[in-house]
């Protein structure tokens, strides 16, 4: 959130793609592969997230909602606050789903699993 | 802005690096090299687009607030309603400046300079 002051922090999304996600106890769990971004506000909808190492060939991502993320600049990487089963057991998708027109019930579901109210309704 | 149905739409943001940019008299005013992220909340800040042919080696970009872009399917590129003079008068940065933390007063500047009143304020 923005401070009173009116300080702003930003980030190239070239940069976030690409860059490690752990969860809160600390394991890596893979890394982003896309932010997606909603084209009908000024919102950041989505890190596409990458878990290759379980998920297999790893062509099928997680929709993490933006919110969920944290940067830790100690680990150099995101922290999202979900255990490694929650993961596991998550929706998903190939990235052509993510953002197909009429995808917006595969992004609601995303949302509804990590417990993050959409902020489109 | 979300529909009444709250449908939405979507794009990776490495899909929208590299499209084009266009002004509202249909000149082809440069691409977009990058999109900058708000760290601190949910937002999408700007667009960061590089001008080359006409700012020379291409080095400084324009921040354009994300909000003044409107994407035309017909041209496969996004539209700014700014003239090709607005453009050329516009401050322009490194990449470093747009996203360097005490970089809120260059920021504040580029919307003021295309008259979107800052989100954060």
């Amino acid at each position: 959130m923005a401070t009173a002051s009116g300080h702003t922090q930003a980030i190239q999304a070239s940069r976030v793609i690409g860059t490690d996600v752990y969860n809160t106890d600390g394991h890596h769990i893979g890394s982003i592969e896309d932010v997606m971004l909603d084209k009908l506000s000024n919102s950041i909808m989505f890190a596409v997230i990458g878990f290759g190492g379980f998920l297999g060939i790893g062509e099928k991502y997680h929709a993490i909602p933006w919110a969920s993320l944290d940067y830790d600049p100690s680990r150099g990487g995101y922290v999202v606050s979900f255990t490694r089963e929650q993961l596991e057991a998550a929706p998903v998708y190939d990235i052509s789903e993510l953002s197909s027109t009429d995808g917006t019930k595969v992004r609601e579901t995303s949302y509804n699993y990590y417990n993050v109210p959409p902020y489109w309704m």
